[in-house]
């Protein structure tokens, strides 16, 4: 999986908001709507949906409209995620290793959840 | 490790940027003197500090004097890294589970390295 630095650089900045964060995670369980995505946050649609468009620019999250319904949904090969993930687990593995512990008996704890209708 | 989005915001962008991601691959190494880390780029001296000082700011490295030479150092928990590398991991684990493959095999060929005298 070869990515170059650029491509880095938007995935971490991609995750440097705790709303696209959120979002992420929660497309990484399921697709949503915008609404869904809207509906548990405090914030403005457009600022919404500018979270959404920097999350489609960095290649991401696709959107696309079924009947009146915008849908959103991770990108089916998302490398630069790959990439990010594998590059700070390799680089903290490094000085850490056991430390950091393994993440599928903790992880149902900190699933992000949206409300599916 | 309770960390505030803040925390795992500032460490994320710590990692946006290839030349902060390759001081924090050494550091977490070994420590380094400030010309040592500048010596494999072909930024200016002020530019790499300026870097340093982002690190320094968002509490993931400190610097110290021994006679007159700066060493840069990990801080001894760097909780917003393992925050970040724990959050990131377990949201890609939730879809692509063991997928992410693991790192202690391939580890040794993505070695960051810096030429210490």
């Amino acid at each position: 999986m070869a990515l170059n630095d650029r491509q880095l650089d938007r995935a971490f900045r991609a995750l440097t908001d705790s709303t696209r964060r959120w979002m992420l995670e929660v497309l990484l369980e399921h697709d949503a709507t915008v609404l869904q995505l809207a509906e548990p946050h405090p914030l403005s649609l457009p600022t919404l949906l500018q979270h959404l468009g920097v999350l489609e620019k960095y290649g991401l999250i696709r959107t696309y409209k079924v009947g009146r319904q915008r849908i959103c949904s991770i990108v089916p090969e998302p490398d630069a995620l790959f990439a990010a993930e594998r590059r700070l687990r390799s680089v903290m593995w490094a000085r850490y290793g056991t430390r950091l512990g393994s993440i599928p008996e903790d992880y149902p704890r900190m699933r992000a959840s949206v409300r599916v209708r």
